[in-house]
């Protein structure tokens, strides 16, 4: 059974990417053959900044490879050192109705947040993105696709896509399965919203002790005193946290104690950066590793690359073949 | 100067494709550096027998070959053997906004056609095609690219489409200038209409002395008797073809006759079948011998596409490295 897994290179990792994302994928490499790409080809259609682009390219290499995604075990290339991608794109968009393309929830509701006269800010990649993330699925004879609930219609256009061309041109691609996701974590930000980059929200997993605990005392609280008895403990944002990084009797001690008013916001905060230090030490010690040697990261995945590239160069000769291209 | 043309894989070769294109595009080898592309990938959009697609790339590349195109006077290849070009399309539909796409007379002819409901009918390959096309051109450092009037629009979208890439990225892309054929030579079908395939009124050039004189024999006359006057020779069908075939003072000649009532519509359709035969005579020997070695032709592309790959990857690794893809 092969996995395969997208990864977008969005920046510095923070708790909610950990666990939200990163961690589900990291754990696939154990159920299959798992592919992992970092996908800087989709990145283009958002982010315009080339260096960006390279070094968030190599920091999410370094954070999953710092939090143990295994090389050995899996096949972890970046998008565009496969450009057959974006050739079987173009094969598939000529198979692909515009309609399939025009009912995309993520393109309506860009196209829905719109002023009037701003479709010229839009560009074509990101109509287009759906067939890309086709070709990505694919081109690796893929055959389980993890996907978050909102991921699930682009699982659907790939699959139709997929069957279109099979039965113009005959049986060349793997229909692959979609995984919904069901329970992934959805981890509270500093202000109790979503953790995510857009709200300026996040706590980092890989910054210094001092940032740390910046972000982590500013994590918004009620204004009850300290040792006041607080029923709703368990909404506390700093409990919830604690909870993903600390062993469960000790956030549940900690819980406890704050709902029978034997502790105040600053403990649990103090509890929190202390276990979420130490919860990534390891980690964070294998990524200074990493980072102190620039040519692994490349070796790993030039390495990666020529493995997908072997697969993926059986598949496109196939889709060539298949629809009378080349002699 | 480097000259660039797509050549469409169409099927059979007939007088309206030679004269109207052909013709012109194999005297552009004269000009300057001319790169000679045949558009197998664009042909995905309307066409979809891979075995027709095969036979048409392989005619075409044989037409152009038999009548004159030198290979070791330009570069001739198969679009799909540089498969850069796909990527580079991917770069270009990240900076390209939808409008443009969307204002594309093409596309906008095709969807004014349209019954309510048969946008699931047209691909997605049709309205990225202005990118592959900016794809084409710029891949290549191309300067000039003859366009017919109805083209005009599609060298405008890549200028606009390079302009915006530089803008974001850097000087990447050389911009591209149109020359626009004023005088492209319309030639009538059989029924008077432009000749072409669409109209079932065409002419074939390779073809056997029987069924050229079939299809020149059922070319359009009026009913008036065969040695009466008659004014309007020049309007003539057969008048007009015979000009494009045989030498000048041959054609004059017939047609004063015919104006003078001195010969009749049948005298004119068979001097058209004599010079028809011999105007392409050598280019059907040619074509022959060229048929008859299947290698050759293979041979040709092949090194036509290892020297287009050769300027392409220059041009693609430049794009990639100003926009922050690959190490």
């Amino acid at each position: 059974m092969r996995i395969l897994t997208g990864i977008q290179p969005s920046g510095v990792l923070h708790l909610g990417n950990y666990f939200g994302a990163m961690l589900p994928a990291i754990e696939l490499q154990q159920q299959g053959e798992a592919f992992y790409f970092i996908a800087d080809y989709h990145s283009m259609t958002s982010l315009t900044d080339p260096a960006r682009r390279r070094e968030y390219t190599r920091d999410v290499a370094l954070d999953f490879l710092a939090c143990g995604l295994d090389p050995k075990r899996c096949i972890f290339w970046r998008q565009s050192d496969v450009p057959a991608v974006t050739e079987l794109s173009w094969l598939l968009s000529t198979v692909t109705p515009m309609g399939l393309l025009e009912r995309a929830h993520s393109y309506k509701d860009k196209m829905a947040n719109l002023a009037e006269g701003d479709i010229e800010k839009v560009n074509h990649g990101l109509f287009a993105y759906p067939v890309l993330m086709a070709a990505d699925i694919l081109l690796f004879d893929s055959n389980v696709v993890p996907v978050g609930r909102d991921q699930k219609q682009h699982l659907e256009m790939t699959r139709d896509i997929a069957g279109k061309f099979n039965t113009l041109y005959g049986e060349v691609f793997v229909i692959p399965e979609p995984r919904i996701r069901e329970s992934v974590a959805v981890v509270p930000g500093t202000d109790g919203r979503k953790m995510s980059k857009s709200y300026g929200n996040t706590i980092e997993i890989f910054t210094d002790e001092k940032s740390l605990k910046k972000k982590i005392m500013a994590i918004k609280t009620d204004s009850r005193l300290p040792a006041e008895p607080k029923p709703d403990a368990d909404q506390n944002i700093a409990i919830q946290l604690l909870k993903l990084v600390a062993p469960a009797e000790v956030a549940s001690d900690m819980e406890n104690r704050l709902r029978a008013g034997g502790t105040g916001y600053g403990d649990v905060k103090k509890a929190l950066l202390e276990h979420c230090w130490s919860y990534f030490a390891a980690a964070r010690q294998r990524r200074a590793e990493l980072a102190a040697d620039p040519g692994y990261v490349e070796s790993v995945l030039a390495e990666g690359a020529a493995r997908a590239e072997a697969v993926a160069s059986r598949v496109i000769a196939r889709a060539r073949s298949a629809c009378g291209l080349g002699k």
